[in-house]
């Protein structure tokens, strides 16, 4: 039976996979004059008197909303609402069993950027933080920005910032893996979505000085015709010398790829022109840019991928729920640059000098230590 | 220790009232890429080539949404969603623990109703069924109309309809009590709010004839200045006689007071006024109309209030969870009216006539055969 299959079994066996379940029991009639009519006016009466007050007597304190327009979802694109939520409610199993983290799945049935910053405003006041999923780009960045500006919960849209803390984790790992130092060394990130873009800001803010930036016509740069107003962002901060070319242009001389792109799109020959002890985390899924033992065999050090079933997987769920889980402890407004350095930081570190080599360079998502060390390095950055 | 502080200690323990659990186990890598990805993509799929699947493969189908604007909460008033959140928590508890419903808590940030009806328009993929809560009339009339003409899911007020529904239960009964027709009887509805006016909609539907309306300024008649569009409706059906005049000019003999307004404002002057063996329905709460006894004294026959403390308690959990369960379970596309004339009978009948008294009219809220003849006698009538 392959997959696929397993899948479906498996789903229509759930038929949903969360549930949700009550903590008050309902035995007695003083049961229901509690959790209900007429003791529950008592708890509204302290939160009209001071909204604080939900975080104490609802679940408001450990609950975020998993909210996706199902206009990205996974590799199956703009895929709708209904579709897109058996990813949603993955997400949401996530949360629980990796952080204990109440989670909800929402899947918006509009795809208008203003509706959607007008919806999750509505939604906020129910939730601790809004975690946005499955967005296509630009809309993510504006629906961001502008949930960021008004709400006072944090806004972390997944497939931009969690993807971001982890590449940057396994990154780090790779420069103490190769004695690289980030001042020195070159990146290359090929794919300008929500994703790339969101690496490249990261490792920028971490430190790294000099980044590229190429999508399926080459390298952008500040005449590139048709970007997008982040992608013209970008190219005010990466491609600092203004070059223009192709991905294997920019590939000469560099010392890190970071592929969100397309399966096979990088040769052996394109690795050979990089710097010796390449970097390559070629994250397509679920055929990566270039397979890691031909990454390997043409002089890449660390190879990284999207899949479980090659050494150094680069996934989300050693990020998204201990970073909100941090954030929901300690009660923080906004998910910060500070605290997102911090978790890759937290993250890089769970991996000791006697573990590390070119193979392991990521916590595994069933260590236990990670969400709980990621969870603290975002409670130590609440300002 | 009073009630309300053993609320305030409940709530704070359990921080939220509900827990969203995980049906799907995520031990191992493989757990994982069933649950999530790769595997999830093929419900995915699924789903997108038929919308219908999202039924088996997600748990639309067995959710519903407690929706909130926080206008009118319990007798709170108009305290805004975020205070209005207990509230709707304690619902979705009685939905799980009374009919093993999954229910959802919304609070809407606006009290705007197009941003209402759009907003729950976007949420209503996720769910199969929407359960309106705590919404002031005229509004609750208007959002659940155009609700109900553009989803495809069940929409029900519950303030409205589910309290009519019990209300029809317990008239039934007082009808079997006390032997009268209901085409003879002449019923006095006093309050004309959202539950007032569903209540006298649903009798008129079940058989009775002659029903007036009274408000806190009396008798609603056709010529009556002030009312909203409902309420005019309203003055086409009932009060065919277009009589003016005050609660107690209505209530000279009447057989059946059903009041869903004030503490204390029926007298027993007024109830000594009615038909003999009337029958009182004094739902104020925490302070009925007219308090039993003195009801009793006055020479009512049958007296029913919204209190655990006195018989005949008419409480909507009798009503709300088996109606969603059967709607679920039968996949209908709406509440009609015939599903909830069945219901009020179903509840009825489970009063047999051993049990059948002045001071037993209605099933106890506890009793397990209560959701279970609800949803059945719901799923009977689903074309």
């Amino acid at each position: 039976m392959d997959l696929n299959e397993k899948a479906l079994i498996a789903h229509k066996k759930w038929n949903g996979k969360l549930c949700i379940n009550s903590k008050s029991p309902v035995n007695t009639r003083e049961d229901l004059s509690i959790a209900y009519t007429p003791g529950v006016a008592a708890p509204c009466i302290e939160i009209k008197n001071d909204p604080e007050n939900a975080y104490t007597y609802t679940m408001k304190a450990n609950t975020v909303a998993v909210i996706s327009d199902g206009s990205a979802v996974l590799g199956l694109g703009n895929i709708g609402a209904l579709a897109g939520m058996p990813v949603m409610e993955g997400k949401c199993v996530l949360f629980k069993e990796f952080a204990g983290v109440n989670a909800v799945p929402i899947c918006l049935d509009t795809q208008d950027v203003d509706e959607i910053v007008k919806t999750i405003t509505y939604l906020a006041p129910n939730y601790g933080g809004i975690n946005l999923e499955d967005i296509s780009a630009p809309r993510c960045f504006e629906i961001e920005k502008r949930l960021k500006e008004t709400l006072n919960i944090p806004v972390f849209h997944d497939d931009q910032h969690g993807t971001a803390i982890v590449v940057l984790a396994g990154i780090i790992n790779a420069l103490r893996v190769t004695g690289k130092k980030k001042e020195d060394c070159k990146i290359v990130v090929n794919g300008a979505g929500s994703a790339g873009i969101a690496i490249t800001k990261l490792l920028l803010r971490y430190g790294f000085k000099h980044a590229t930036m190429c999508d399926i016509n080459g390298i952008l740069h500040k005449d590139y015709d048709g970007l997008n107003w982040m992608q013209k962002e970008m190219t005010q901060v990466t491609n600092l010398e203004n070059k223009t070319g192709t991905l294997a242009d920019a590939l000469k001389g560099a010392d890190i790829f970071v592929g969100v792109s397309a399966p096979n799109i990088v040769t052996p020959e394109m690795v050979s022109s990089m710097n010796k002890d390449a970097i390559i985390f070629a994250m397509a899924n679920p055929t990566p840019e270039i397979m890691p033992d031909l990454a390997k065999k043409a002089g890449a050090k660390v190879v990284g991928t999207g899949r479980s079933d090659f050494p150094n997987q680069v996934n989300n769920v050693i990020a998204f729920p201990g970073i909100f889980k941090g954030a929901l402890e300690g009660r923080a407004s906004q998910i910060t640059e500070e605290m997102k350095l911090a978790a890759a930081e937290a993250l890089a570190n769970l991996v000791s000098d006697d573990e590390l080599n070119e193979d392991f360079i990521m916590p595994e998502a069933f260590d236990p230590r990670v969400a709980e060390a990621v969870s603290k390095a975002v409670r130590e950055h609440i300002k």
